[in-house]
C-alpha cells in the first residue's frame, strides 16, 4: 500500500491568477482534500439501519438494449424544429450534461431538413458514377467485405456556436449553444478504396454526394479529401449508425464541417466542378465586412469550452473545484489548452485527457480553488499547427458583425459571488 | 489527388497458409479490390427513375435520445436468467455483430443477481469506513466535486467463456459464448483520492466493496489494487452510469474480474482481511486437478478472438475477405495478434487498431483470399508482457476438466466449403 504523504503547502499555491492550481496537483492521490483543502463532506452515518427502498425487493429484470435512467431528464438532446415542418431543424448533444470525450450515440446532435429517412438496409444502394472508368453499386452487404478501419472523430456543424455573433451574450447551458458538436469512434470503409476501384478520370475535381432523405441534400467536396482520411461509415460507437445519424451509411470527414458528412448516402458522382448546392452557396458561406463572401470554408478551426461549472451550475461556496472542458481542432491534435480564471489577465495550462487524438474531442480539466469572489473563466485552445483560439474581439473585428458560421472565438463565463454563472463577452 | 498505383501481383501473395495477405495490404487505398482481387460487385444502374418509397415523404422527426435502426434485430443482448427469479442470470454483449472497440452502453453485458435497482441520486450515499482515521459519507453531488479522471478500458466476467471447458463445442454466435465482457470509456474519482483523504490505518490490508441491491453483494479487493487504478465510476462512455451498469456509482478495477467491479456501490469498509464471501469462496474460484482450488485469481488474462467471420455468418464464396476480432489483456497492453488459416501450422500477424490502450479492447484486422475450401481460422494475443494465449489442449492440462472461471484458450474456426463456419476444438 503507498504511503500517505502529508500535504505541501506549496501544493496548493496558484499557478495563475483566481485560484488556479498546478495541473498536476490531482495526479497525487496523496492529496487530504478534506482536511483543508476545502470540501466540506458531511458526517458518517455507520448505522445502517434504514436500508433504502431499492434494497428491499428485487429489482428490474434484464433488458435486451438499455436505456439510461429515469431520473436522468436533463441529459437530452434539445430540440429545435420547424413547428410547420417537424422534420427541419436540428437538435443538440447536451455537453454540459456529459464527461470524458466519447458522446454516446442517442446524443449524437441532429441537423436534419426533411425528417430521419427510415431506411430498409436490404433495398439501400450506393451509386458510384461520373467521371470514372468503372461505374459502381453497392449494397450495404457489399460494403461489410471490403476492408474497415475505425477512427474517432468529432463531428461540428459549421453554424454551431453561431450565437456568439449576438450582439448580446446567449444565456443557455453550454451544450444548447456549442452542441451542434459530438465525438464518436466511427468504422467504415476508407472512401479512398472504392474511388480507386471505380477509376478516377484525370478531369474529375469533385465528388457531389447525395443523400436518401427526401430532401435528397447534396453537396460538393473536394476530390483530395474524399481520397485522403475519408470513411464510408456503417458503425458508430460499435454498433451499427443510428437512423438520425444516416443509416444504413454516411461520410465521414474527419475535421471538415458537418454538412459535408452526407447522411444516409445514396449517389457519389465524380465531376468536373462542385455542384453549386444550396449548402455551398446561400448557407455554408460566410458574408464578410468587405461585403465578399467566403465559400468553401470546409476545416472546422480549433475550439474550446468549460463543461463544468458553466451556465446552469451554481458554485457552492468557497473551495477546490475541478474545472472540467472540451477542446477540438480540425486542423489535428490539441496540443496545448490554457484557462484564465481573472478574465484573461493570467493563464495556467490544464491537464489533457491521454490519449490525445487528432481531429477528436480532448478532455482538459484543472484543479481550482475557488475563494468566493466574482470573477471570470475563460479557455483557449492551441493545436499542433500552432493556431490558437482568437477572443472575439479579434474574431468580430476579423470577420465583421454579419457573421453565422465558424464562430470559434473563446468563450467565457461569469462566476457571481452568489455562485450562480453566466455567458459574458469579456 | 493521389496517383492510382496499379496492383503488384506480389501484393496478393499470402504470408501464411490458408490465403493469409499482408496485413499492410488494405493500407494502401491503391488496392483496385473489384479488378482481380476477388470481389464481385453487381451492376451498375444509373437511372436513378424508382426514388425509394423513403424519399418520398417526410422522415420522422427529432428525438430527445436516439435508438438504433428497427431493423438491426439482431444486435441485442442475449438474455440467460433464472424463470423462477427473473433478476438473477446474465445478459451477453452481441461481439459478432459489433465493429471497433467501444460497446456502445445498451449493450453492455450484464451480471445481476436480483434484478436492478432503481436507485434515485438524491437519495443514495457511500459510506467508507472500517480501518479509517476519518469515516467518511458521500452523496453523488459531493463525488461530482472531486477530481474526474478517465480512462477506457474492458470488463470481463470471471466466467466469461467458460463453454470452452465443456466437451463438445458450443455452437452459438461468438457474442453468446465470449460476449461476457465490454469496453467502454469511464469516468469518474480515484479510488485513491478518497481512501487517502479517510487515511487508511496501516492494518488495513483489504477493501470491503457492498452494493446496494437487493442482493446486498459483497467481495473484498487488495488494498493495493484500490489504491492504484481503481476509479469510483460515474460515467460511461459520456453519460452517467446506466442502471444495469451501477447507476449512479460504481468500481472500476482495469483488467481484473468484472465481480469486483461492484455495482450500485454503497459501502466501502476497510478490513485487515478478506471477508469470504459467496462470490469469493464457493464461486469466482478454480478447483483444480490436484483437488486444490485457485481463489482470488482476479487478473483476466490475454485473449483474442475473431469476431468476423464467425458462427452464424456465411461466406459468399471465394474471394478476399477481411477477418476481424477483438484481444484484450488485463496485465497490460496487446502487443501482438496473429492469426492462422490453417489450424494453426503457419501464423500471420494482424494489423491492430491505433491508439492501443492498456487493459482494453483492442480490434485486429487482417486481409485474407478464401480458396474456397474447408479450413481452421485461429487468434492468438501476446501481451505486453510477453504472455501468450495458450492453446486449449496447453489449458485443459494444466487446469484440468472442472474449470469454469478464467477460461482464455485459443478459439477455432472451422470454414466448411459451403461457406458456413462452426467452433472447432483443434
Amino acid at each position: 500500500m503507498k504511503k500517505s504523504v502529508p500535504i505541501e503547502p506549496k501544493s496548493l499555491e496558484p499557478v495563475a491568477g483566481g485560484g488556479l492550481l498546478d495541473r498536476r496537483l490531482f495526479l497525487k492521490q496523496s492529496l487530504a482534500m478534506g482536511t483543508g483543502a476545502g470540501l466540506v463532506l458531511s458526517g458518517y452515518d455507520a448505522t445502517g439501519a434504514d436500508l433504502p427502498p431499492w434494497m428491499r425487493t428485487p429489482g428490474t429484470p434484464f433488458s435486451n438494449y438499455g436505456q439510461p435512467s429515469s431520473y436522468e431528464t436533463e441529459a437530452i438532446r434539445w430540440v429545435s424544429a420547424n413547428a410547420g415542418a417537424p422534420g427541419n431543424g436540428i437538435s443538440w448533444t447536451p455537453l454540459h450534461k456529459l464527461e470524458g470525450t466519447i458522446t454516446p450515440n442517442g446524443l449524437h446532435f441532429e441537423r436534419h431538413h426533411n425528417g430521419v429517412p427510415k431506411i430498409d438496409p436490404a433495398q439501400h444502394r450506393l451509386t458510384l458514377h461520373g467521371l470514372v472508368k468503372n461505374p459502381l453499386s453497392f449494397s450495404v452487404e457489399d460494403l461489410l467485405r471490403y476492408p474497415l478501419i475505425s477512427r474517432t472523430c468529432f463531428v461540428e456543424c459549421g453554424g454551431n456556436s453561431n450565437a456568439g455573433w449576438h450582439e448580446e451574450p446567449i444565456q443557455t447551458p453550454v451544450g444548447y449553444f456549442h452542441g451542434l458538436v459530438s465525438c464518436s469512434e466511427w468504422t467504415g470503409v476508407p472512401l479512398g478504396t472504392i474511388l480507386e476501384e471505380a477509376g478516377i478520370q484525370p478531369e474529375g475535381k469533385w465528388l457531389i454526394a447525395e443523400g436518401a432523405d427526401a430532401a435528397a441534400m447534396n453537396i460538393s467536396i473536394p476530390i483530395e479529401k474524399a481520397m485522403d482520411d475519408t470513411i464510408l461509415a456503417l458503425y458508430q460507437n460499435g454498433e451499427r449508425l443510428r437512423p438520425e445519424n444516416g443509416y444504413p451509411m454516411r461520410l465521414i470527414l474527419p475535421g471538415w464541417e458537418a454538412v459535408l458528412n452526407v447522411k444516409w448516402l445514396r449517389q457519389l458522382e465524380i465531376a468536373k466542378e462542385p455542384v453549386m448546392a444550396r449548402n455551398e452557396t446561400s448557407k455554408y458561406t460566410e458574408l464578410q465586412s468587405s461585403g465578399k463572401a467566403r465559400q468553401f470554408t470546409f476545416v472546422m478551426e480549433a475550439k474550446s469550452l468549460i463543461t463544468a461549472p458553466s451556465p446552469g451550475y451554481r458554485m457552492k461556496g468557497a473551495g477546490l473545484y475541478q474545472i472540467s472542458g472540451l477542446a477540438w481542432s480540425g486542423r489535428g491534435k490539441i496540443k496545448r489548452v490554457e484557462v484564465s480564471a481573472d478574465g484573461g489577465k493570467t493563464w495556467a495550462e490544464a491537464a489533457l485527457q491521454e490519449p490525445i487524438l487528432s481531429k477528436s474531442f480532448t478532455r482538459f480539466r484543472l484543479p481550482w480553488r475557488w475563494d468566493g469572489q466574482a470573477l471570470i473563466l475563460k479557455s483557449r485552445a492551441t493545436d499542433e499547427t500552432g493556431y490558437q483560439q482568437p477572443e472575439r474581439s479579434v474574431l468580430v473585428n476579423e470577420r465583421g458583425r454579419n457573421g453565422y458560421f465558424h464562430y470559434n472565438a473563446i468563450v467565457s463565463w461569469a462566476v457571481a459571488q452568489d455562485g450562480s454563472i453566466s455567458h459574458v463577452y469579456a
